[in-house]
This record gives structure tokens, C-alpha cells and sequence, in this order.
């Protein structure tokens, strides 16, 4: 396929208008390599891990979530000139789908609630609410690590979840006007916590959108690269 | 004891002129009561728990970390309006040290480093680096709660330490260039452990923070009012 | 009536959405106390004094034109501790209508047209203006207070006016074009007055504005609290 | 004198360096005539009528404390294009002192300290504070027209001042924690009377500017022309 | 004619709502004179040598492209003083057509397409593209002074232009897209040229726009008066 | 030698500390390739051409005066993306000195000055002004290419030059007030020539800036490549 025809694939996939005004110019075809895509490669970063490995499998493309280059930069230095010299130097490309693919149909968010089995799902500003029946043991569980709950959660029957880093004050007011009983999400500051209306799930940014990309390669046929963070808890 | 004498005591204890630019206007005595101070309490962070049992306890200051003004206001109304409302009625002062405290000899970074005997301190922009002999498990116990290693952690003999939400990238660097062989502080962002040289060691915010508040009520003959964020950790 | 009732009426005489963007936050229920309204006063001004005489009439709700909060505050302190603390102690709630109800159908301009006998008003981009057959003597009169005529007037058929601070350079260009003989305001500025194309009556602010607070009273059944500033006038 | 003698004498007297920032580019030569000065006016501003006197004089140069060229141009029309011409077509110099000249020794507000009498001079951020032994008559009337007292003034031994338009709150808590009775100056908004710590005495802009004028072209042997603005007080 | 049927005339040719927003206030009538209109003169630039020769040609109206008040003024002195000396005592009016006289239709880009017998036109955002039969050394001859071809020019079908200061990576890019094979211009930079996608033709920004006033006075009845820079190539 | 050594040594040549400030993060190593440092080469651009015959000559590092990613990159696609391609793939370094180099002892404009045999050289903020007894033709033949002199230009003793673009119209009348009776340059706006207090000399950005690079390279005994700008003048 040629890398014209993979653009405009990904294009419906993840509108590009669907993105947040940050991400302007950091999403869709952020290095361009050969023309020809056949063999396809995704993973959540474009770590030097994962880099090494799609290159390995001889990938013509590489999808990931979160692009390397967020920073603007002038200069090619250091752990970023690595990168680069070895994504270049293959001639792979290297597609970038961020808030565009978090507010898609089939999206980061909505493979999160999939994974979470929620029904009744309703949309917020950023992520959206539905009804849960999983224990917190559970919602662990099917998130392959710890979480955090920060107040007191009673029952929790509708649940907000916003995939990545989403605990905004305002969003949570949003929730809790929905009529949520906890919001999921990752990286949350001690301030929001404090002034939080409704009990706050803390998972890892990545437990909650890695699922997204592994089944996007599933349904798209590409070779799904894990590569999560080096994490030990103590006690 | 005058307030003005009071005042002038904390000044003395966290100069103002320590404080980060964006701390202006949102330190020192901001909500005053009675004039006469002699029952003093404190407290990291200015809830409506600690605010009620600083009234129960009929004290004249209240001398907490974080304010709850720290969003310019236009309005008083809900929770704020209540806390005020406590506050005002009871014609409490409350007095604010923020990053001026954190900075200050004796303040939030060095009881940081104190509680977790670190010896040949160095400083750092913000916060410091010491050599720590304590095992993770150990550092873990005297904060009071778990921490998360993030990286591949061998022995750690030089560590660097940030009261608060500390995980900086440029700070990382400095702490790397220093010899630091993990960075200890609150809330890393996913981006930050990803790209960091060194290992992430993350704790609560509250957990670092808190002892300085603690050791700093002992020292004043202060009450300290205890209230930790409610946490529990699945599984 | 409860609050939220009380609110959905005021918001229906003025309407938010009229209100300038630098009212963004200043306007509506500023300060909310008990849930149940029976008892309003009102004024143009919330001073020390006139939140003293609401007070002392039970007032559940004082409705003003000028908000006590309209520096964004981080601390609460001198004079405007002394007020929230009067406000919040007896639990009385704060209303604010400011520009909104300067623009509403019968707010401030109206009343202000309404009481010099305008007859054939038009509307300005602020304020309006209108047929006069009042002499000068008998607007002082009226409005309660002197009035200083800037520039030569001779006759005037046609009065601009704009309660409040309206002496704006653009403004009078815009009142001379539709055949205003004068503008009549409050506040007006040395240079304004040097190249203003028409005479500019200058009347105090309080008197241009409080006659619509006691219109308002009188027309809701609410309690108006009269405070005019101190002035005395030499020789 | 060379124009160029007659401007270093004039930043003797008022150094630009003493401007505030906004005066940049507006005090000066602001307009410039022929080169040898022998005939010159002062007036406090450059009205229509004060540069026809000039011209009709015969002026070389024309001293004014307001420039007409206030607000940048990028046009010459209307009434600046009247007043440009004459200016223009007279080869008459046109030189601006303003906020250096307020601040100067000898300048607008030691004029307007000495012709109110006032000893045991100290200075304020702006203006300055002084004994004042006069009575509000007699400040009227050396003033050269009324004054209005905000507020409730008894005896006035200390009186702060400002020319121009120095009704600033945080001048006004400055002045009284430097003991001062009342504050005297122009163009007193509403919100600020309602705030102050102390009396206002609001008199006009050019009663408080012009005494300066005229003693600067006494003591230079200049011509003052004088062009009050026309003013009548009903009732 | 009276001055405002002229300018009423000069909207219609040249509409002020299509001019950049850059050009607010600078566009128009610009210098105000007697208002009856009879003489027009017409030039690229209001020069001191422009503005003699159309005062001596006892001009009431000058139509220039370029405002000699392009930098917003609060002083007059030096060459601008004595340029509206010269305007203003003549009581000549001063009319700027500038990016609307650009854009309209027969405007500045217009003339020039025609100058070039371009046909088969375009529009680009700015400026526009044709098709073009003549050989370089036509085209600068037609221009009246040499042009200089930046990058290898094979032959030349579609020519893109934008008369004036038009070389911007951009609008190169997108005559590009659109098939142009060269671009016309003024005022080249050197790292425009670096990167351009096409070979660049540097004109003189006078050549470029000088004809289109020349064919609007032709047009008018007007008398066109030209003021080329004094230019000399060596060797 | 290692490439940090070969750092010392230029930042010794052109100390960062020289730079404008539009330059930070824009000038030094801004590509890093392999530690060994042995062959240099030396050009004023970065081009393709440039890059290709560095490479071929199997240089460590590349030393240029303008920095190819001058407009900060989140994506390397395209001409940017081949050029970096190339020098990554090789392990090339790249290192830029900009406006230090400019302003530098020995650096561009001393270059320029000494091309010229300016003698009795004095500063100006940029470039410089000194006496230059070469005719026209001779500064033409020895910059290599054409020069084109606007205004009138009688006999010139003191030139005033500023290598690339520095036709800026304070720093023209900084060089007429220091005795400059030309001044040298590149990339003259049609509105500079206009109002310049004395003639301009263009010459090409090129032909300015290249003679540093090339005398650097002889100096240093590095590689130069010439790369000017193919260019055809007509007729």
C-alpha cells in the first residue's frame, strides 16, 4: 500500500479534526521513510525499545500514541538524535494518532470502557461515564496493575473514566453532575484530589491506554509491540 | 502575642522573598481574625476537617502549607464559601508558607531529608541531593505510606529529593548531572519517568510533605493537626 | 422562595449573556448563604453600612449593583474581611447585577431615561438617547445632587446620556453623529472633556445609578437601602 | 537661542529620564519649527484657541504640559489635522514636559505644594504630603474654583496631593500610613472614593495643573496663556 | 466634486474591506484638505519630490499606494514634519489605496498580469498565476529594469507573481501545487531562496507595482507623477 | 580530537555569549554524530549539495553559518527530513555559528572589513564603518558578483557595512550620524531605500557572508565548500 493510501486509512480512523488545538502539527505522518507500507508495526511510545524492535521486524511503519518529537525542536541531540538516527536511517515511518484517536469511535477511551465492560455509556467533555459491575479487584485485574483509590468510595455503579492524564477539576464536576460515583483516570495531583467532589481511580497513564493500541493492531492485523514502564511498589 | 509579632517571627522562619514568583499575594497572614494570637495550630493542607478541629481546639492561627485561596476569586460560594465561612466566623488568622518554606533552613526539604538521614547534602535548583543508606523498604516505612520505583533501580547510594510535585526534566538532568542515582519526589507524569535518566522513586505528595509541617509544630510548641489524604491501594 | 428560584428570576430581569465580558464571574450569586429567600434588600453599593442595615433587617438576600469581589482575591484580609465575614456570618446571600442590568430592558439606563422624561429614545452602543424639555436646574433636581456643564451648552433638545462612568471619546463621536446637544454621565477625564465634540454634563455616579436600585425595590416589594457617598461642595 | 540650547535648558529643568514610561516618545519636541527660538508660550494644554494665541503672538516655541499627539496616528485628520496645520504652517515649535515636569524640582506638584502653603514637605510615590494650614475655603480659593470633600474630613493638618488625575488606591493607603488627613487631586472614580482610607478632595485637573504653568513662564519670561475650560456648577 | 463623493468613488475601485488586517487605519484618507476635489495627482510613494509636484500642479488630492504615516507617530519632526508641512499648508488631500488596491479587481496584481499578457489566470492567495509567452528579457523590458532569475529556469509556461514583497515559503509552495514553473516578485531573502520549491524572479518592488497608479490615472483622467529610486548596477 | 575539545575551541572563536537572543537553542552542535573529530569541513549553508560533498569527503563534523532547522520541528518529513536522513545515516556532527560568529573578533564582519581593506574601522551595534578608498567596481569584483547602489552616491570615504541583512533604518541613521556616506549590505526593502538618510549598497546575502566561512576554513585548515546560489541577471 502506498503511504498515501495508509494516511488517508488512518485518517478515518482518527479524524485529525478530532484533535485538541495542542497537538497541532505533532500528529499523523511525523517522520516520513520509504513509500511502500506493507509490514506495520504499533505500540504505545516510540521508545528506543519499541523503535529497535519494529525495526527489527523490518517495519515499513511504525503507530504509535504519543509522539517523540512533542517538544519543538532545533536542534538533534542526545537520546532524541538516537531515536531519530535509527528511525531515519531505516527509512521507517512514524504515525502519530494522540486526541484525535482518544475521542475516536473505537478510540483510546472507548477500548478502555470495553475493556472495563461499562454499559450506559454516556459521553463527558473528555472521556465519558457508564455503568460498571467490576469490583475495584477486578477493574485491577483487567488493567494488568495496582490502582489507587483516593477518598471514600462506597458502591461505585457509575463510573467516569477519561484515559491518560484526565483529572481535571472541572471535568470531575462535570462527572459528578452526571451522576458519577468515582472518576478513572492517571496522574493525579494531591490538589485535585484534595477538592475532588467524588472519589478519584488512579491507574498508570499507561495500564489505561496501552489496551487502545493492542487492539487496534489486532483489528488492523499489525504487530503489537508491549513495552511498559519498569515499575516495582513498596512495600 | 501581636499577630504583627507573629508575623514578623514566621517571616523570619521562611523569608518571603524565598518564595517562587508564582506564590505572590498567596503567602503570609491571608485571612486575618483576632489580634491576640496565643493558640496556634497546623497542618499541610487547609480542609474543612482541619479547619473544624483548629476551631474546636480554639485556636487563634491556623498555619498550614497549601492555601485554599490559591484560584483568584470573584466569589464565594460552595465549599470555599463554607471554609471561609468557618474561618471568618471564628475570627481564626490563617497564615500560608508555601515555597518560601520549602526553600527556608530548616524548612520542608530539609526535614525531607532529615526524616530519611541523608549526610553530605548538596542543593539542588529545587530541593536537594544527599548519600541515603536506607533500603527502599525502610524509606517507605518512615514516609508512611508505599512508593513506586520507576526504572531499573540498582543500589542507590546518592539520592536527590523535591518535597512536592518535584519531577522536572530539567531537574532530573541537574540531579544526573550531580551524581544523583534516583530522584525522589510527588506525582510523575508518564512523559517524565519515560524520558528520565535517572530512576523515579514516586511518593504521595502528602507523605513528603507533611513531616516538615509535623516537626515544625513540635519545635513551635504548635498543635498539629493530622489529616492524610484517604488512600487504600488495590489490590 | 429557594435561592435557585430567586436566581432563575433575576437572571430573567437581567440576563447574564447582556453583561460585558469584564463582569465574566462578578455577576450572579457572589456569596451564597441559606437556601431559603423570603426577606431582600437592596442597594447600589454593598459598604459596610449597608450590609450592616441588611443584616439587622434579616435579610436572607442583598441585591447589588457593584460587586464587593471585583479584584480577583488570594487573600482575605482588612476591610474586605470585615465585609465577607459580616456577609458570611449571617449566612445572608449576595446578588450582583452590573452591566447586565445596566442594558436590560427597564435596568439602569431606562430608569435613569425614565426619570429626566426622556420622550424618543433611541439606543446607543451604551446608554441611549432622547428628547429632554427638562432645564438644567430641574435635572440636578432630580438626580439629586449638582451637575457641572462642561463646554458651552445652549439649548438642549437632544440628551445623551449613560449611567455610570460613560464619558468615552468613541461614545460621544457616536451620540454628536445622531444629534445629541449634550452627554450626560459621571467620572469625566480632563482630556475627554478637551475634545469632546458636544457638552458633557457631569453628574455623580451614585446619582445616575441608584435611582434604578430604588425602582427595582420598589417594583419587587424588596427593602431599598439608601447610602449615598459623603460630599460636601466648597465654597 | 538654537533650538537645541532651548531644549537642553528645558531638560535641566524637567529630565526626561524622570518620565514614566508611557510618556515615552511623547514628551519633547514633539512637533518642530524653525530653528532659532526667541519668542515663547506656555499653556497647560495645546487647545485650538492656545495655538492661535501663540501664533498670533508670534511664538517661536510653544511649552505645553499635555501633547496633542497623545494617541498614535497613522492619519491627520479632523481636528489634529486643524490643529497640525497651524502648528506646521506657523513653523512654530511645539515641546512637551509632562509626568518629568510633575516629578521635577520646582515642577507641578511642588508648584501646587507651594501655592497651597504647605511645609514639612515628604514625598510620595507620586506627589507628596505636607502641613496644610488653609481652610477648604481657602484651598478653593486659591485654586481658582470649587472643590468637593468625599468623605467625612474633620480638622486636616497633614494633606496629601497629587496633580492631574492620583486618586489611586494604593496612593491613597500610602499616603495615610504616612499620616496623612486627606488626599488631594482630580477626576475621583466612585469605586475608589468608596474604598478610601481618607477624605478626597477632588478639584478640577487644570485648577491643580495650570498654577504651574503660569509660575514656569514667570520665571522663564515667557508668555502664559491661559484657556480654563469652560465650566458652569448647577444648581 | 466634493471630497466625500471621491472617497465614496475610491471604495467602490478599491474596497478597504479587502485589505489586510495590517493595513487598519492606515488606508483611506489619511491627511485631510479642502473639500472640493478637482485635480487628482496619482504616484507609487508620497516623496518629498511626489508631493512638490503635485502642490505645484496645484493638486487638491493625491492617491498614493504607500502611506508616508506608516509608523503610528506622536511626534512630527525630521522628514515626516516637513513632508505634512508641505501637505497640510497646501490643504492638499492625502488618499492610500494599499493591500485593497492589491487585491481589487484590476488592482496592482491586475496591471501586472496584464503588463505580462499573462492569460489563463488564477488567483492565489496572494497574487496570482497565468500562463506567459514572453522570454525573460521581455519581461524586463516591459518591467523597465532588469530582473534577476534565482535557481535553474528551464522554460517558463505558467508564471506565478505577487507584486510587491511577495516571496513568502508559503504562497511558494502553494504556486507550486497549482503548477506555476517560476515566481515573480520583490525583495527576495536569501533563505527564502534556499528553500524554494521554484526558481525565483527578483524584480524591483517599483517595477513590480509602479504600473498599476499609472493605469489607474490613465484611467481616471488623473496626472501621474513618477519617482523611481535612483538605481545603478555595477559592474 | 573529541568533539567536546573541538566545542571549546569554536566557542572560544565565537563565544554563544555574542549571539542575539532570536538565536538561543540555534547555534552550536545542534546535530550530534560520532566523538572523533579529524576532518572538518566548512560552508555559509547547510544545503543538500553541501551536506552530499561533506559526507562524500568523510568529514566528522560539518561547520556552517546557518542553521538548517532554524523554524522549530515536530516532524521531520520532506527536504528536512532527507537532509537530516543524511547526516544522522553518516554520524556527521553539525555545528552552527551564527550572529556570535557575526559579531566576533575575526568573525563575519571583520571578514567583510578586511575583503574590503576598510581601514580606520569603528563599531556600530551591528557591522561596522571605516575608510574604503576601493571604487564600485573593484567592491563588486572582489564580493564576487553585482552590487547595486541606491540614492545618489557621490565620492565614498567612510562606508558603513553589515554582512547579511542588515539594512534596518535605526542602524542607518546610527552609521549617517558616525560619518557614513554608504552603507553596505543585503536584502534592501523598497521602504528602507526610501527613507534612508544616505545611499544603500546590495549586495548578495552570499557574497557578504561566504568570505568568513572560506577564510575560517583556511585558517583552520578545514575543507571549505562553496555553494552560492545559482543566479542569472537579465539583460
Amino acid at each position: 500500500m502506498h503511504v498515501r493510501a495508509f494516511i488517508e486509512e488512518m485518517e478515518q480512523l482518527a479524524p485529525p479534526a478530532l484533535a485538541e488545538e495542542f497537538d497541532t502539527g505533532k500528529i499523523g505522518l511525523i517522520v516520513d521513510g520509504r513509500t511502500e507500507v506493507v509490514r506495520v508495526c504499533c505500540a504505545l511510545d516510540a521508545t528506543q525499545s519499541v523503535v529497535h524492535q519494529a525495526i527489527a521486524a523490518s517495519a515499513d511503519m511504525l503507530v504509535v500514541h504519543h509522539t517523540p518529537l512533542w517538544t519543538p525542536l532545533t536542534s538533534l541531540t542526545g537520546r532524541i538524535a538516537d531515536l531519530m538516527r535509527a528511525v531515519l536511517s531505516a527509512d521507517m515511518n512514524l504515525y502519530v494518532m494522540h486526541t484525535n484517536f482518544d475521542r475516536a469511535e473505537g478510540g483510546v477511551n472507548d477500548a478502555l470502557a470495553e475493556l472495563l465492560s461499562l454499559t450506559g455509556i454516556e459521553p463527558l467533555s473528555l472521556g465519558c461515564i457508564g455503568t460498571c459491575t467490576l469490583s475495584p479487584a477486578e477493574i485491577s485485574r483487567r488493567l494488568g496493575g495496582n490502582i489507587r483509590i483516593w477518598g471514600e468510595m462506597k458502591a461505585c455503579t457509575r463510573l467516569a473514566l477519561a484515559a491518560g492524564s484526565g483529572f481535571d477539576p472541572a471535568l470531575l464536576h462535570e462527572a459528578q453532575s452526571k451522576g458519577a460515583d468515582a472518576f478513572l483516570s492517571a496522574e493525579l495531583k494531591h490538589s485535585v484530589a484534595r477538592s475532588s467532589p467524588i472519589p478519584c481511580i488512579e491507574a498508570s497513564h499507561y495500564s489505561l491506554e496501552a489496551p487502545a493500541m493492542q487492539r487496534l493492531a489486532t483489528r488492523m492485523g499489525w504487530q503489537y509491540i508491549d513495552d511498559p514502564p519498569v515499575l516495582q511498589i513498596i512495600p
